[in-house]
C-alpha cells in the first residue's frame, strides 16, 4: 500500500517517472492531513473545563474527522488502482478501426472508474472543511492556528482531487455523464472555497491584528 | 525522524494530543508533496522530442525541485525541534515575580526560533510556486492536472505556515522584530498566493471548457 511508505518515500515515489502516485493521491494525502489536524484540535479540546459545555460535540466532530482521515488515506491508494488500468488504456494502439474502437470503449470504461475517486476525495475533503467550520467555533482556541492549517489543507486537497475530475470528464465520450460529473465537482468547489477562505480568514484575523 | 513514520503513522500522530507534528510540520509535508509533483512533470517531460527545445531549462527545474522536495521533508522535523521547547516553556509556573521573569525570558527565545522554521517553509513553498509557473510553460502538457496540483499544495504550505508565524509574533516581547516578520511573511503571502491562483486557474481553463 503507497501509504504504508514513510512520508520521505512516497514523496520520492511522487516525484518518480511512474504513472501513481500523482496529483489524485497528493491531493487525498493533504486531506488526510488536513482532517488529521481537526482531530488534533478536537483532542485538546475534549476534557477541558472551558470547553465542557460543547465537549459531546466536539467528540462527534472527532469521530467523523477520524473517518474522514482514514478514508482519505484509504483514497490514496485507490486512486493508484484506478489510474493503473487507464494509462494502460493510454498506450494501446490505434492504428486499425478495430483497434480504435477497442481503445475507446476501454478508455471510456477506465475513465468513468478512475473520475469517481477524486469525486471521492471532493466529497470527504469537503466535509473535513466543514468540522473546521465547527471547530473554529468549539475547539479550543489555543489550537486556532491549526484549524487555519487543516482547513487550507482540506481546500487544497478539494481543489486538486478537482482538476483530477476534469481531465477525466474533459475526454469522455459520453459527454452527459461528463457534465453531470463537472457540475457537481463545480458545485462542491463553489461551496467549499468559499467556506474555507472565511475559516482561513478569521482564524488570520485572530491571530494577526 | 517524524519523515520515517509511514503515510498512515505520520497522520495518526498529527491527530494525537502530542505537540508535535501539528499545523507546522503539516504545511512542511504539503509543500514537499507539492515539490515532488513539480519533479514528476519534469521527469516526464526531459527526454521526450516534443519539449527538446526546453530541455535544459526543465532539468534545472528537477534539480531546484528536488532540492525544495528533500527541504521541506527536513523542516517538517526541524519544526518539531524547535516546538518542543516552546511548548515547555508555556508550562512554565508563573506564581512570584522571579518565575515570571525567567518565562518571559525563555518564551521570547523559543518564540524567535519557533517563528523562523515556518518562515524557512513558506520561503521554499514560494520558490516551488515560481518553480511550478515554469512547468506551466514549459512542462509535457499531458501532466498539465500535476503542476495544478502542486501548486495548490505549495500555496496550502504557504499560507499554513504564515499562520504559525502569526501565532508566534502574536506573543512576542520584541515587537520591531515581530512586524519584521509579520510584513515579510505578509509579502510572500501576497506574491505567493497571486501566483498560485493565476497557475490553478490557467491549468482549470485548459481542463475544463
Amino acid at each position: 500500500m503507497l501509504v504504508d511508505l514513510t512520508c520521505v518515500e512516497f514523496a520520492d515515489k511522487l516525484a518518480a517517472k511512474t504513472p501513481v502516485p500523482g496529483g489524485g493521491g497528493a491531493s487525498a494525502m493533504a486531506g488526510a492531513l488536513g482532517a488529521a489536524l481537526g482531530s488534533m484540535v478536537c483532542n485538546y479540546t475534549i476534557g477541558k473545563k472551558k470547553y465542557k459545555n460543547v465537549e459531546e460535540d466536539v467528540k462527534l466532530i472527532l469521530e467523523k474527522a477520524a473517518l474522514l482521515q482514514s478514508k482519505l488515506l484509504s483514497l490514496v491508494d485507490k486512486d493508484a488502482v484506478v489510474f493503473e488500468p487507464l494509462s494502460k488504456a493510454y498506450a494501446m494502439p490505434e492504428n486499425t478501426e478495430e483497434e480504435k474502437n477497442l481503445k475507446e470503449k476501454i478508455m471510456e470504461e477506465a475513465l468513468v472508474e478512475a473520475s469517481k475517486v477524486p469525486m471521492e476525495i471532493m466529497e470527504a475533503a469537503l466535509e473535513a472543511i466543514g468540522l473546521h467550520e465547527e471547530l473554529l467555533e468549539k475547539g479550543s482556541k489555543m489550537l486556532i492556528s491549526d484549524v487555519g492549517v487543516g482547513v487550507i489543507l482540506c481546500k487544497a486537497a478539494l481543489q486538486g482531487a478537482a482538476l483530477n475530475v476534469f481531465i477525466n470528464t474533459g475526454v469522455m465520450k459520453n459527454r452527459s455523464f461528463a457534465d453531470l460529473l463537472n457540475e457537481r465537482a463545480k458545485t462542491m468547489l463553489e461551496t467549499g472555497i468559499t467556506k474555507a477562505d472565511n475559516i482561513y480568514k478569521a482564524v488570520e484575523g485572530k491571530l494577526c491584528k
